[in-house]
């Protein structure tokens, strides 16, 4: 249920986009411990003006392969938060080239009563889920 | 004040567009009981390897017709919810076509202090709302 | 860290967007007391049917110059907030000619471990923020 909205620099051939997509698939299961099907992932490729990623004076490189990561998910403990941190950025260099340096992340968490996966049912609430 | 994010496959017309929205504001007005004038929706359409949209393991059948939702609130009651996500797959079923399988929604919620309008005041706090 | 995700009409040329994204994170750096290098911007353009923006019957009148922004932020107080829409409607007037009527705000709070900035570590736990 996590769901992931990555805004990058357009530029990336299809195979390299589903390549990041999965590696960073890989990270939500392994960290926060959800089923391989519990994948909902968003792509916006923008011109390079749309896209401003400083570094909040941290001294940290910015280039065109930026991943800025949205993620919205139910409650998550700072453990996971930081192993899914860690993990992304190890996924993304391993099998995109992707420099840890260029790798951002921003978390926003809700609740059980928030998610429909289809069928208008709220299946956290149903006991589907 | 609900803000909805929709994210689609591209290819829709305008018109099948409109309706779509058109459908899912009607469900917001129901739900949550706000004035109609409470519009506030943003459509992203994407190719296709930019959508992820699995189904939690849950055996849901998605299509490209998918519609991925994400809500911006302020608290709304689990009852709330609830009719929300049904009613916006009945009225997208109605209007559009839609199948029901094809509609995943997340909301994430805030509060009074977190909506400015227009001229630059929070209208929940002056009391003008 | 405050991330801005702005939604407008297509239509500005790229120095027309760089001024309205630099006097945005103007008024976050002095509404909220971050860092000059605290600058997270993204920019989605929209064909006119993507983008609705009502006024919640406030009889708000917008045009295509909306701009509407959605802030996800650690925790501000309401002042800061209210600071926020203040200098941010002023600053887009001065700056681009946004008619205060065409701007709306959103935000959405997260915490301390909900940040990564780059090299997969929280910076906000680890002290080096």
């Amino acid at each position: 249920m996590p769901l992931l909205r990555f805004d990058l620099v357009a530029g990336r051939s299809p195979e390299a986009l589903t390549a990041l997509l999965d590696a960073s698939h890989a990270a939500v299961v392994d960290a926060f411990g959800v089923p391989g099907g519990d994948r909902y992932q968003v792509v916006h490729q923008h011109a390079p003006g749309e896209l401003v990623v400083h570094d909040t004076d941290l001294g940290i490189e910015r280039t065109d392969d930026v991943v800025l990561v949205q993620v919205t998910s139910r409650r998550r403990t700072r453990e996971q938060k930081e192993r899914f941190y860690a993990l992304l950025t190890d996924n993304l260099k391993r099998s995109c080239g992707v420099q840890p340096s260029d790798v951002v992340v921003s978390v926003v968490e809700n609740s059980d009563a928030d998610w429909s996966f289809g069928h208008g049912r709220a299946q956290f609430l149903t006991g589907e889920l």
